[in-house]
């Protein structure tokens, strides 16, 4: 419980473990790699935020929605794994901002997801790949939407 | 031929095996992992559906569109693995869903293909991560196009 | 170094490597894949394009940005894998165009990318599976971002 206990000590809790909102699953499993499905970070207690980059949501509020995803997702990882210490490498995000035609700072956005996951994995582990992209529109006008990519220990 | 016969009980065919539109491969087999390029749905002997979401496009069109990709995708599967039967598990679906800037039912449209799969593989092979984001526009003017990670058996 | 005797044939070389723009890496190998992040190709010493596609970027300037993210691409590999000879196959592209909502040729400008690494690794290397998806915008108002999925030899 070594990655929940930084989490804690991070003043972060785990939100509750977010459901589909379609016929797919949050998560799936295949080998030791583990591909979960774009999560927006709306949910964990604090107000939610709806709205696009570039118009009513500030970067400010874009990077604390990247933040949110990364928690729902580690929260879906929890349930799927049961301990998120068996994380080896944080392989890949692809984020996508909800945002008008002439907003083109993304990266300081998806910041808000690749700066905590390094914050709780650490370098190693918690270094990934990423793609930014903009997007004209997400699922319930969710401001982020994040997918993401885990390798397993054996 | 199980999931074919189970495709055909459900009154359902295989369209034509589609082709490529650009310099790229419909699908490369990488290990025991399939990956299908981005595919539309127009083209399954029904009226061919083109434009965008929360205009000229219905979600029941749209619905409809995401189910032709997936015929599509399982034809081009059927080209290269010789028979569905090999498909171990439906791992991941990214579904671009071609939209106004203000419409945000991206999973209603993206559920035509996942509830597809699950018809066709059952739950167990079925179930599948997925992402559902708006694009400004997709090629040809397509209503939406799905790439997936397929995992096959030994 | 076969692939960059290759690479210097058609007159081209490797860009330097490009830099990180978050807090995210370049790219992950994870096993024998690896995981590029997305990438633009303004930087490859001639005049840098920004904008979009069905606006002031044309068809010609888009596939060259396209190419030239690739070039950015195989920088990074060679970065990480010391000699670009360790690529045995191209697996998978993912090419979003900056783009207006009515422009729908963003297969034409993703061929930019293709035909390069098909040229670069030959058919059997490098024909890989792709998407090609219109995004409303991309960091730096750069024309294309490219990511990629690589498999390695052993």
């Amino acid at each position: 419980m070594i990655i929940e206990k930084r989490l804690n000590a991070l003043g972060l809790s785990l939100p509750e473990v977010p459901k589909s909102v379609g016929s797919y699953a949050t998560a799936v499993l295949s080998g030791d790699m583990l591909y979960l499905s774009g999560t927006g970070g709306v949910d964990n207690g604090e107000m939610p935020v709806y709205g696009k980059l570039g118009k009513e949501v500030t970067i400010e509020m874009g990077y604390s929605s990247a933040r949110g995803a990364v928690l729902n997702l580690l929260s879906t990882m929890k349930a799927v794994l049961g301990d998120l210490d068996r994380v080896e490498k944080i392989v890949k995000l692809l984020c996508f901002v909800n945002c008008t035609s002439d907003f083109n700072r993304q990266p300081e956005v998806a910041n808000g997801a690749s700066d905590l996951l390094i914050e709780i994995f650490g370098e190693e582990k918690g270094l990934h790949a990423r793609s930014a992209i903009g997007a004209c529109s997400l699922p319930f006008n969710i401001p982020v939407e994040i997918e993401m990519i885990v390798r397993l220990g054996v």
